[in-house]
């Protein structure tokens, strides 16, 4: 079966469900999934529609161009996906192996939807994994003050892998705003701590010498404000007194990955819609 | 403002979201809410409808009047109910207090929907907490072999108090087919184990003997099945080897009362739909 | 049966175990429960010791002053607790009751082992919750510019009442210095968020801002650094983007009653050690 | 820095910590960690040393001539294992691969302390992933009638390989009771449900059914009661009515391998003890 997915977001009033689900009732769609949430505090809309495209009778473009008049008369927001259209995901890494290989893990069981051509670190230590799972490695290593240049190098290869989605794999350089903003919304990033406590650098020690209780990690959407962009998912973990920094780490390590992958499951299933900081994730 | 709730379901089949929802729309209603779910394993429907009364310009019984027609035209099993109309629920006991404290807390402090009309129990040892609360506490004590004379007493208590919902906050005893049957979808319970595992009496020592890692509650629907009913709301805490019986008690009663306090919001809310075995939960 | 807990700490070091375990076997003492952690990171070590004083021969007064010579020797920081001597603790108020319903309710339930001789507000709201419990309930606001009169009325009451702890159950005033340091280590705060982030006031408000998925609540110490003592216990709950900041609240009250809770019984039951800004809680 | 850990079970009885912490002391030894848990409700006492071999004086042999002595003195079951002598651990798998993944890459990690000398299989499907990892794979097909032969085959290659703990990390078979008596404690089972609910077959499918809001996975050492041996790890996700059966698979595939991942740990860091049908497992 092929699907498609529609994100949509704008002013909630009065009939705008009537209205788009007649759009697709009235061109004989069946929807087999439709999510909405409207946010009273703010007073927006928000929905997320899966069509089957079984019984589609004009072309694709026909449809997104009379989707297109619609949106334009109630000033709808939207995007839509094929399921058919593969997503093409670069993973960026530093030295840390733990979220690259759940990340290429999941992906080897088919539990995330989407190509992975190229990873790619400013170190040479993790080629190893890449070689497991036949994926090309770059090393675009980072010499001091060669950062301007080592940007475009990463954003050439991008642009030759025709790269949808970065994921941030424990990458532990701050890309510029120039690169973050060439990209908006298309960078996801882990931050081995329960944001907004311990931002920065050293987290787990920071945590361990405020003697919390629970470890946490976040993954986020990179925006030009470190460590502040939309909240995608976050857990924790309970930790003793009796853990050292280390433990936490290591405990660390497993949080970080399963709360990583579960971004990116959420974003490749087109289940995402970012409305200033805060992320409307729909649920599986 | 004043809300109205419709819960309906059905077999699932194109269109239901168009016509359902433009039904709403036509009338000049306001969906504040729609949340619907489509089981496509058994092919049905369900739907979560919120309104706004405001603009409601005709009676309740018109209102009800039409979407019965569009209901019989559609096939929809449906209910509507009105934040009005306060629903009336009895809480049954016997002689262990948490469950029921917790409920009456609650109340008290607005977060359950209801009024609490009377507590029954077999036994008179919890007639200080309901004075605490100023409720009238009954006590209707069971001799052996007049079950059945003590169970019409309590029926007889719940039909002169219009009783909509009973909530059995570890009433220790088992009520008869009869009772149940006359009270379907309208009695819920809590297990003191994470259910299917250890059904029956004594389950914290079950799950001492067995050296489970974790310790559950469960709330659901009565049925004629014992423990068998459609679950509402289960969670569980971590525990050690190090714990004995008399811990797990103790933590289990914190499990308790939470998850019977969050199955008596979730259908006081009318968030819950029955089907089969399952109950649709639709998040708060 | 009655028992005596020791509280230890001290520079680690060799043989401080067999040292220890033997002063009490020599003595005929049988130990119920040793628990103990090295803190190799500090090079300290920490040490509870559950004693059955079934076979006590001596006074406790010459059990007291034998360890204290031992003490002296291994330049041990030590406390004494005996089962036969019940905390007196009070709780401080404003207007939510929440904190001090659960507080009372496991109290009640002869989960916290303490007597509550009194409670006491800012504001007189709360009467009635006491009133339930017939616990004394005194009020005393606070009128501008009269902090230290009020401060001392409170403390006046704390003195007479021969308080060993106070719990700040959502007492929503800063205490002075001068407070805190006269009752150093003797009062518990609840904070309505996952401390350290969110400091400060309107933490839900925060946490909805943020986009946060998860929130939380924290219990510890109070100190003069606010919100900044050694915490002692933290729990969270997972959120949606659905939840608005009044539902946020809502659930957080569940989490931090039981966070509180479980802090004050761990005090109560003799399982917590204080090292810095870090606190020992020994599993229950 | 070399280690050894002992790990002691006996009756409990007034001097056990006293006398054995006292043997190590007088030898000049270092206890790193102690670790002690009196079970009150079958008066047993369960140890766990461990100790600082840098000090050591004597031979090994002669230590645990010596230790053997206090032992028999004192009637211990006790076991030593040494930080230097690495575990060799077998991984047995059929086609499902995500829990082999989980443990190789953790291994790979250096998060688990063992060599990992083969992969056993019944199907020739999983070789890719151990020839990622560089580790000899063998497929012995189980052909209908030759189980008897199969079994002697894979003890053949067990024996070979010298190895000390079996994970059966989705091995789809039923071993045969003489197998699991030769390798009594151990072998550690994944079984992808919370035990005791829904052991046996498809047990995502018997959830689904039941409707139940949680699902689990426990590892457990096998024993000749199939899904009844000791548990060593449990874990939990919540779930809703939308997730089909095939969601509950995909989430408890992460259930499971985090949860056998913690089980091989445990072990292999020498923090289990087994007693009857519980296990005592000391934290990290």
């Amino acid at each position: 079966m092929k699907y498609a997915f529609f994100l949509i977001q704008t002013e909630d009033r009065k009939g705008l469900l009537a209205t788009i689900s007649d759009f697709f009732y009235t061109r004989g769609f069946n929807i087999l999934r439709c999510q909405q949430y409207t946010d009273l505090h703010e007073n927006k809309y928000y929905m997320r529609v899966k069509l089957d495209l079984t019984d589609l009778t004009v072309t694709r473009a026909q449809l997104e161009k009379n989707f297109s008049d619609l949106a334009e008369e109630l000033n709808l927001k939207w995007s839509i996906q094929y399921s058919d259209q593969v997503p093409r995901m670069a993973i960026m890494v530093s030295k840390t192996s733990h979220c690259l290989y759940d990340l290429l893990v999941h992906h080897q069981e088919n539990d995330l939807f989407c190509e992975i051509p190229l990873i790619i670190s400013n170190h040479p230590d993790l080629e190893h994994v890449a070689d497991k799972f036949k994926i090309p490695y770059y090393c675009c290593p980072l010499k001091k003050g060669e950062k301007t240049q080592q940007e475009l190098e990463v954003r050439d290869l991008l642009k030759k892998n025709h790269i949808d989605l970065i994921v941030l794999a424990r990458y532990m350089q701050i890309l510029s705003n120039d690169f973050i903003e060439n990209f908006e919304g298309g960078i996801i990033n882990i931050h081995h701590a329960f944001l907004p406590a311990f931002k920065g650098g050293s987290p787990y020690k920071q945590a361990w010498e405020h003697g919390v209780k629970m470890i946490g990690a976040t993954a986020h959407y990179a925006t030009c404000d470190l460590d502040e962009g939309p909240i995608i998912e976050q857990d924790v973990e309970r930790i003793t007194h009796e853990l050292v920094p280390d433990d936490l780490k290591r405990i660390g390590k497993d949080i970080e990955r399963r709360v990583l992958t579960r971004a990116v499951k959420a974003h490749l299933d087109n289940r995402l819609i970012v409305s200033g900081r805060r992320s409307i994730v729909f649920p599986n």
